[in-house]
């Protein structure tokens, strides 16, 4: 991937610091004629938003993202977009004692040294702000998506796990995604994780999570081996989210313990098409779409920034303790779950318009 | 990532199907005057080969490199290495079978989807076989880390797990690595390992596997945020191997289980510098190496090719049995640890190059 | 090159349409901890900015830049800068009547016929204003280059032709350029030309431009054969910038007449260091920089908008007659004088860095 | 351009030294199912290859073409494609004399400067023989535009200069090109040269020229503005060829003479579509096709390697005077003709991919 970007033919590169005066994008390689509008994108952002339920971040950003560039009486022109979201709640005070202090688990003490330099104001660059604009360019890689595929075609988001309690997957339900602020398919577990938070905040501490991500009506023959496959380009569109580090696909580490024998998906034909008895994989072969569902799993650690004192050293070689007062989620990976969304559509976007531009239209 | 090719500066392609004339690759980028030649990369292309135990296929290839460009008077030019490795035992003839069936767990059906044309003999360029040019690049990747990182530096890879089967990791002894035909770092568990694998081969199955690769010496500092990041990269690094599922940095999958105030790694000053208490991060920090050892994990699914029968289809869209009877490993996984350390290698040597370029000299 | 930017370390993306809300650009791979403020880039710009003298259009734009990004208490950060310029003076009117007409010599029938849509406001993403954020990247580019190679570094432009007039090159004075509004190292060319443009523009005609830049103080070693040389990248540098129809390094096209005893440089000692006699070559052999001036030649066309009528036809299909009423420059290849010199910079540096990567410091 | 290959979709990457075992390239992002052989290609190798006349060098190569991938039965499989040539006339002993010595005109400096190392024999890397590969790689591209574009399709070149003397455009026969060992489309100026040519040669030195390219039945709407223009990667694709100083597309330099109300193509209908009265701007407007015939020249300097003493240095830091022995083009020019056309071949074929990416199939 390039330092501040990904993607291929849809090409997005992000910028801002999460108290600098604005963070913003440009995509390149947007396919011209493409109704799009500030709305469509807004949609995408408010779902990611913070301050939106007793589980995330209090910190409240309008996060109102504006079309700079790209798009010519309500369409796309084929140039590039730009797209920018000035800050606004930039309470910079918050973060004054820690100017000089590495965070634990977080990137201050990188940052300073590859950089020697580094904007500490709310994790400056490393903010998990940054995915706002992995939101926004999702919405507009959704939009081409359907259009392109019909409506057979989503990309759909769940948290799996908070902490170590997981979902019943008999009582997955989709619908129930959008009727809790957690973003979970399991209404029971949804009831439950809610109280764990709430002993985790008032404890101090936090929790990591497990996302999974589906794309459905995906036709066969998506990905490029044997570098640029898929599920290469998937791993990386993931892994480069903030404190994620783990990324599966299909049964993913599951895969180990299976017997060979089990492991791999039987074919056989239905109403004349070819379909798969099960998906072990995850919806792709050898790098390339099956035309199953495609699904990824990816986990997220526990926010690094606790009440809890932790030990750590400051720029100048001193040992010193570290506090984290500012406004944070307990869970980070529950806003996680629209950003893999968004990283999951702009790869596939992006697949398909490579598959385009060497084999021709798809299915 | 490149369809067949990986890295921004120490950029490789590779090329060639498994029962074509030949495979090879290109590396460009690479530095002029670093010794090299043909034993440097055949010592780690012979820890890869095939047929040297009863545990991996066996399929003889004596898989002797050639260095065709790149090198004059035993140095390095500056200008492309090409590599090539002719194919001299291809039992074309084992293959006829499945000619038009698509093999469960295979790229059959999805190259077939994707390109209307595939070379079915013995998987074509989704064979194996391509992760031998892999282990080359790796061995010229890690000649060179080690003239620019001095002795500190290594990057080594292990087995960890086979089928359910783990290691005890307090045993854990690289030296053993060395001393078993499965690349275990746990004497006791890799006796065990022998026996559960003959029996997973005698009932004509496979087994996965996960495998561990560790970079030491590693300064702080590679990685670019906030997409390019050092774990970003590594993951897409190991998700392009043949049959990977999962990749993990640290803690990974554990993390989720964590709680928050245990998860970060507390630092303190020794000895005048800065050292973590632990390294639940996997020497990785917001996509940038901390100094501390970087740690992979990665999970290969079972071998595909089995003798069990299993239900699928062919391309005529009749439904079939399919019975893989050629040479195969019940354990590809095996084979996958120099294939590991190859990529760890060249995804550290990329990034120490695109730092000097931006940042200069590091450390 | 990308579809809207440049580079491969020092990485240049542009958006913005000439009459949207705003133009800017994203620089990646910018080097840390180096001062920078919008002062160091808006002085380039305002030597590029219309409205200076009645040979240039009269369009009236602040073209005040301001830093989004990638500065963190007055040092580059090492994150992305992102540049934006808010259009002001945008007088859509003017461009009412050509909305449906293809203006000759100019992209409104070539945009239509890719994209099926076209911003006309102005000429859109075709217009020259894009030019300003290249003139904003270059600032970056010179400052960065100044750091690293010392005084003795340079990029300078000058017009060395304006309609069929030349300069006499015995005259060329650098001071000069700085003295005339038409960027003119030659004071007597000056004063002629000044005369010529008048009248060209009192014809309601136009008149094309060779403008010559010339970077000093270049080391030896930049480029990368045998396709990522200095001089390719320099030609899609130049042949990038609107209006240019050619490019030329040292020689050029008069290479072809001289005879091969006489087209080639010699070389002496001087001082111990090694010296050329001439340079034919323009500093670069074998795409490599030789350390001597770079010298780059290109021309630009005469301005398509023009008060002559001129055929053409709409997008209905119907022959129609264009003239064009907007404020126009009768000669644009003035003002592409610092955008060369930005150009120029931009390729200078990055491959500076590329060498860095590759070879180790330069020098 | 990537140091060693070009092109985003069709991305050709060459390798090997002149005087190496051999010479290659891969080709990623090939389609499928396009029916390739080794003849297709060493039809326009042999059109490039030296030894055909007295006005080219004397060195004898078979110049035979492997396709070690990508090819199954007689058709692309959208793998790479790589080729192979092995050199066979490896004469070192020729080149012995100049190991330490810098021929001027040559990268035999730099290539020093730059990697502190150098393949001395026959120029090494830097040697024509590289651009077997370009002619290689357009073969392929050539066939993939045919299928795609029909009949009306071609790219054709000629020489229109050498030394001083030009063609008569009024006698310009396409048919021509091939009756004559100088790519002349004019019989008359084809047989001056000859003669011109047997003096130069007498004399010990050597000629420039100028080579113009043609496409015809290019769709309008290739090309990416605003840096990833067709012209701009033509002018890139021509400079990256060894010793060319200067590239033009339309009227080139020509342009800067002639007065805007002439300068630009107007537009008519005819039989109900568009045409253009002129072709000033060689085919392209704002960076894309516009329908018309595409138009390139490019410049090549005379042939550095002459009899004739020249003043040089060595490696030591020593005065000393270089002859060169070998075997030479007099005028290196004339076999840069097919080289010219396989480079926009290439470039064409890419502009089409990325357009079928980004916007749809054409036309």
């Amino acid at each position: 991937m390039a330092s501040n970007g990904f993607g291929q033919i849809f090409r997005v590169t992000t910028w801002g610091e999460s108290h600098g005066p604005a963070i913003g994008c440009v995509i390149d390689g947007v396919p011209p004629r493409i109704p799009l509008s500030e709305a469509d994108i807004q949609h995408d952002l408010d779902r990611r938003k913070p301050g939106q339920s007793r589980h995330t971040t209090q910190r409240r950003e309008p996060d109102e993202v504006q079309i700079l560039s790209g798009v010519f009486e309500g369409q796309t022109t084929g140039t590039p977009l730009s797209l920018v979201i000035h800050n606004q709640d930039q309470r910079s005070k918050d973060y004054g004692e820690i100017k000089d202090r590495y965070r634990p688990g977080h990137a201050d003490y990188t940052y300073d040294a590859k950089y020697g330099i580094r904007d500490y104001r709310g994790g400056g660059r490393s903010s998990a702000r940054e995915t706002a604009m992995r939101v926004a360019a999702g919405a507009v890689a959704k939009k081409i998506l359907a259009r392109r595929l019909g409506n057979a075609f989503s990309v759909r988001g769940a948290l799996v796990q908070i902490g170590p309690h997981g979902i019943d997957r008999a009582r997955w339900d989709w619908a129930e995604v959008q009727n809790n602020p957690l973003f979970c398919p399991d209404p029971v577990a949804a009831a439950e994780w809610e109280t764990f938070l709430d002993g985790v905040r008032k404890a101090g501490s936090s929790a990591g999570a497990v996302i999974e991500t589906v794309a459905t009506g995906i036709p066969a023959g998506l990905g490029e081996p044997v570098y640029g496959k898929l599920d290469t380009e998937l791993a990386a569109a993931m892994m480069s989210i903030n404190a994620v580090k783990g990324v599966e696909i299909g049964d993913g580490f599951a895969a180990a313990s299976i017997p060979g024998h089990e492991a791999s998906d039987e074919m056989r034909m239905q109403d004349g098409k070819p379909v798969f008895t099960s998906n072990h994989a995850g919806g792709i072969l050898g790098g390339i779409s099956s035309g199953q569902d495609v699904v990824v799993r990816f986990v997220v650690k526990p926010t690094s920034s606790i009440l809890t004192p932790r030990a750590s050293i400051d720029r100048f070689g001193q040992e010193v303790e570290v506090v984290t007062k500012g406004r944070h989620d307990p869970c980070v990976g529950i806003r996680a779950v629209p950003v893999g969304e968004a990283m999951m559509a702009c790869v596939l976007l992006d697949h398909l318009m490579r598959h385009e531009a060497q084999v021709g239209p798809i299915g």
